[in-house]
């Protein structure tokens, strides 16, 4: 059993970490558990499970999947639990009026793998059971993953949705994912961890805030939405993000009437 | 509601059927439902559900898929089950020593689009929630379908089995499956039913039962296995059929010292 659980773990190392935003149902947690070592992947995370954790009824539905419940983390917020990776996808129910590119679940996958065969850790959001992510948390992603339901029928629930991805994920390891990866010709074009890219979206929002933009007050979630969304879209560089904080910096010196 | 389910069962008409052979909890067959109705699937089969069926938990699982569990049909054995069917995969949890082709879902997938497009009536078997289908179940498709499990963690559970399926089925409408379809020239090569060609098989045993063909006697049931398997494999045509019975009768009215 031993040796079966360490060949488990060791193919699941590298897979993109799989984010549940406040998961109801602990039985849920153990399904996508499941879900995921069947398909090779191991870092789960967990953003306020209701439930507790840990839970024992997770492991329950884990059906021996222990490495991924022992090594599951939790986090109290979105941001803290995608701060350390470059490459965040969100799923949602149905395509959203966004600016963001919206993929299918092969697509999304060829993506991923791209990017984690170049050494940049990615992760994929699902929401909670009733109603899914907010418009907030799809704002922090890179891309929309959407699955290729019956328009009158959509009912996946979030192990099936976490099945679904997972085995894409193992399917692309096939080969035509490597087609889509992206190029960086210079080290200086290495995406930014999201915990650095949230620091710039929160510098430039209270620099905004200050300079009266959110007005009337009541349009600022709208806004401020709006604004991490085209920020989020470019997958800026750990470079960009230094750069961008020195142009916003360059601002606050001014306003404060220092500098020139 | 009304609305909303013909819609869903406009979509589903056409998919390949769904045989659930011998399914032990009827939770699972409401899984097994839903999962369908997520990609556009409606032909459910129970091959003697242990629970028995109708069954109100499989209702409650399946989470409004009622078009599909109210059309479910309940069958005593597997061949009734297919017997209308001209196209049958078998699932399995490893690929096993057999002469059948063995597909993974997408290959699969492409394969049951390009049949149904032409307009030959295919399923999908399942097996039993501990052990699977048979060998003589298995010996029963055209072709086996595996899924690309971590097999260090192997532990798909009959609904999401059904869930990748039904997932690659909607996925296939995309295009490339046409490449697989195979070609009938003649309308003489359609393939034939599964009932049919189950007649055949029991008439070719019957006849080689009465030459001796089956010693020892405990070795019967490998050789029966194997020779059904072989026969199987082609996809005979209605005619091939047809004319094989023709064979035996032949070799038959010989032994009965009939005709020439």
């Amino acid at each position: 059993m031993a040796g079966t659980d360490r060949t488990a773990e060791t193919m699941a190392s590298g897979g993109p970490a799989i984010v549940l935003v406040e998961p109801q149902m602990a039985e849920n947690i153990g399904m996508v558990a499941r879900a995921m070592a069947n398909f090779g992947l191991a870092d789960l995370r967990l953003v306020t499970p209701r439930d507790g954790w840990p839970n024992e009824k997770a492991r329950a539905t884990a059906s021996r999947a222990d490495h991924v419940i022992d090594g599951a983390r939790v986090f109290d917020t979105v941001r803290e639990a995608v701060a350390d990776l470059t490459w965040l996808l969100a799923t949602t129910a149905r395509p959203r009026d966004s600016v963001k590119p919206v993929r299918g679940p092969q697509g999304a996958s060829a993506g991923l793998r791209a990017r984690i065969a170049a050494g940049q850790p990615a992760g994929i959001l699902f929401g909670r059971e009733r109603f899914g992510l907010s418009n907030e948390e799809v704002g922090l992603a890179d891309e929309i993953v959407t699955f290729p339901v019956n328009p009158a029928f959509a009912s996946l629930n979030i192990a099936q949705a976490v099945l679904l991805m997972s085995y894409e994920w193992m399917q692309s390891a096939g080969g035509e994912g490597e087609a889509e990866a992206p190029r960086f010709a210079a080290p200086e074009m290495e995406p930014a961890e999201k915990g650095d890219l949230h620091r710039l979206l929160d510098h430039t929002e209270a620099l905004l805030d200050r300079l009266g933009y959110f007005r009337p007050p009541e349009r600022k979630v709208a806004l401020s939405e709006k604004l991490r969304t085209t920020l989020t879209k470019a997958n800026f560089s750990r470079m960009e993000v230094h750069a961008l904080h020195g142009v916003l910096r360059h601002v606050e010196a001014r306003l404060d009437g220092k500098g020139e």
